[in-house]
């Protein structure tokens, strides 16, 4: 599909949903990438390798990238600029999976975030990709050739750390216990959703799992791991209800633009 | 001059002096690349507007490799990885400037350093792209075009906030107070710059001030701000006595390589 759709609308809304749905799914997805990317962003001069260093940061700023696109969007629905939606709501009015939002953890548990993280996002973005709205299909096109980069580079680490010192396969395997029971959290889908499905703006999250976790589950069988026997879970974070981390992330990251509000500083 | 200089030799290294000397000149300007990169990387997600995030995230990613180009050069000569000497050195073999591990600070310390550094670096960079050490000079001629950015950069944000509110006014104040005392350690020579100039191979220093601090002065006199009148800081980082502070930038900054040495984890 593309912009010839009869469907798709100038500005890249159709008119059989109401905006407000499209700008909350940009939220989504823009907070994801956010609160991700700051939690990337804590690794700054903490990495291993210096290397190491400069790709965990190019890969934050992919997702800062992405992040201000979408809030871009959102934005231009409500009628808010990116910096309003990233520096002045409240935890409460953020809509990023648990996941991102957990603690930066060790190393180990960073790269099994990535691989997790961007198993998913490629799977989401190569769909969106082919959204009839023409500025989602946009953002998704660019990022899928972003986070493919991401998922070689977690699963390359992955491999090696998982297959490496039996030290470092227990920090994998307590990676994936620690972050396993928040990736159902990613593949449900709800009202909301269903609409600008129907609408052919959005894939459903459900049929992503399968594919998301093949790909993720290949990487852990390549790394003499694999998917841990847990229980999912409750979420809540696309609806308004945060992991207890994402108010100290938040507290961080507001602080300077809250204290300053205005262009003036 | 090129490397068709006859006082150059193989590998950049010119007979007439110690390779060693030049080791360390080149450990003295990595390691004030390395630090303040770390210094800029403790901005990410505390920037006051997303675009500055990015901003200040790009320009320490140049420091980044600006300090991995360095500190190579310098290991090839002593035998070293970039990792080695950026992880495993004890913070009295560093060789920053002062200025360079001082605290993160507020936003207007952040742009009043980035000010004064880069005004320094672009003077420094110009010159040393004319090294006859052919691989002084390429380090220099790509860093001369990044450090031009971060300059321009840092005088946009200084006239912002220099001729902007009383507040940000006052903090541009008190930053450049903060800061000055640490300004004259960066145009100290000694007896090994003084070999490396002789050699053809440096620049002196001292004969940086006056260029330097003429290119900076300017842009605080359009900021509506001046030089302050404050007394010179004993300095030596550049000889084994570090700032206070880098000790605890260190411990964060090597943790990670140190608890995990060898290329397994």
């Amino acid at each position: 599909m593309s912009s010839s759709s009869a469907s798709a609308a100038a500005g890249g809304v159709t008119s059989a949903v109401p905006p407000a749905d499209i700008a909350e799914y940009a939220l989504r997805l823009g907070d994801d990438a956010l609160v991700l990317a700051q939690r990337m962003g804590e690794w700054i001069s903490h990495a291993p390798e210096l290397e190491e260093d400069v790709a965990l940061a190019n890969i934050g700023l992919d997702l800062l990238g992405q992040a201000r696109m979408l809030l871009s969007y959102a934005g231009s629905i409500l009628g808010l600029s990116e910096d309003e939606l990233a520096y002045f709501r409240d935890e409460s009015q953020f809509r990023c999976a648990h996941l991102m939002s957990l603690p930066r953890g060790d190393f180990a548990v960073t790269i099994t975030r990535m691989l997790i993280v961007a198993g998913y996002q490629l799977e989401l973005y190569e769909r969106l990709s082919r959204s009839v709205d023409d500025t989602l299909s946009g953002i998704a096109a660019k990022a899928v050739k972003e986070v493919t980069y991401h998922f070689d580079h977690a699963r390359d680490w992955a491999i090696r750390l998982g297959a490496g010192t039996p030290e470092s396969h227990r920090r994998m395997v307590a990676a994936l216990h620690l972050l396993w029971p928040h990736v159902d959290e990613l593949f449900r889908g709800d009202e909301l959703e269903a609409r600008l499905v129907t609408a052919g703006i959005v894939v459903d999250s459900a049929s992503l799992r399968a594919p998301a976790l093949e790909r993720i589950g290949s990487v852990l069988a390549d790394a003499s791991l694999e998917i841990p026997n847990v229980h999912a879970a409750a979420g809540g974070g696309r609806h308004g209800r945060p992991s207890e981390h994402l108010g100290h992330l938040l507290a961080e990251m507001q602080v300077l633009a809250r204290r300053f509000p205005g262009a003036t500083w």
